[in-house]
């Protein structure tokens, strides 16, 4: 009973008496179920795996964006984590191909070029099909740096590549803009014809 | 003393204890500080009024920023409340002027198009000097509506009409990204060459 409640301690968020609660739970409940968990968390570990082409989690040599036929191959969009690929695929928006970096360039961190899945990267461009890369790097100065490298090392191929917008949150209003975000809304006006 | 705290409950964000703790404190203050304040906020009532050109806070007839000879006047940026002003002046990200519609439409709520200062700002978007009116009325579906039926209203006069960017705020994440807001960056993305 200790044992497992030092481990479920490790887990993000999970204190010493949420562990405990959880522990008791687990010693409590039927047995298919507890077992049922240790299962799935054995099945997870031991098959998971990163996509060999985009670096998104794959439980086979391609994940399951990279080998559907259904998804529009003209575009990759660069994220930094394979969570990325979560959230944008649960948000429905964005119907093509992915690139995880597994990273991003820190210089303050002393995290360089090589961390990131760059090379893998230029061979996908160089692929005829592709016709633009949106470069979906977080809005930090990190994220901003990574997309510029890559912007840079981007430059021989010719084809679009761009980075996602900047501005106000919808829905928000100007009283809780940050100045940056103020500074990027106004740069980045739009047109309205 | 029942007065002042019934009357102090009333500002936004104090309740009967702050009220209290405020009243308790101007009836021990320094007489000269507790006058201070109570001439002040006399000063302010009487003397403050609406700019008679952009509907700014003014103590005069014209506001602080449309009688200072270095602004540019070529741009007007069209703001809801004159407290938005405050905020992008604070921000210190724009030189041009301001007009405040006092308002914005608001159809859920009832409130039509002859809410705002609409008239006033056609007047002035028809002087020669304006090249730019810069639509900074909240991300919001109010304010979009507004700035829309604003661009409308401004069909006929041939100058630039532009929206403040929309998209991720800078130094966020992706992960605290509405949906509304991922779908604003992905369709403003933009070129990075």
């Amino acid at each position: 009973m200790e044992d497992l409640v030092s481990l479920l301690k490790k887990l993000p968020g999970i204190g010493r008496r949420s562990a405990e609660r959880l522990a008791f739970h687990i010693l409590t409940a039927p047995s298919d179920e507890a077992l049922a968990l240790a299962d799935a968390i054995r099945h997870l570990k031991t098959t998971a795996r990163y996509c060999s082409r985009c670096f998104n989690f794959a439980e086979d040599d391609l994940c399951y964006i990279c080998t559907d036929a259904k998804r529009d191959s003209s575009k990759i969009c660069v994220v930094e984590q394979p969570k990325d690929v979560i959230l944008l695929e649960s948000s429905g928006l964005y119907n093509g191909l992915y690139h995880v970096l597994m990273g991003c360039i820190d210089p303050l961190s002393g995290v360089g070029p090589d961390a990131i899945k760059m090379d893998n990267l230029l061979e996908r461009a160089a692929d005829d099909g592709v016709k633009e890369i949106i470069l979906a790097t977080n809005p930090t100065a990190a994220g901003d740096g990574t997309a510029l490298y890559i912007a840079e090392q981007l430059a021989k191929v010719s084809i679009k590549i761009t980075r996602l917008a900047r501005g106000l949150a919808s829905g928000g209003s100007l009283e809780y803009a940050s100045r940056n975000t103020l500074a990027d809304a106004f740069g980045g006006r739009r047109d309205m014809r």
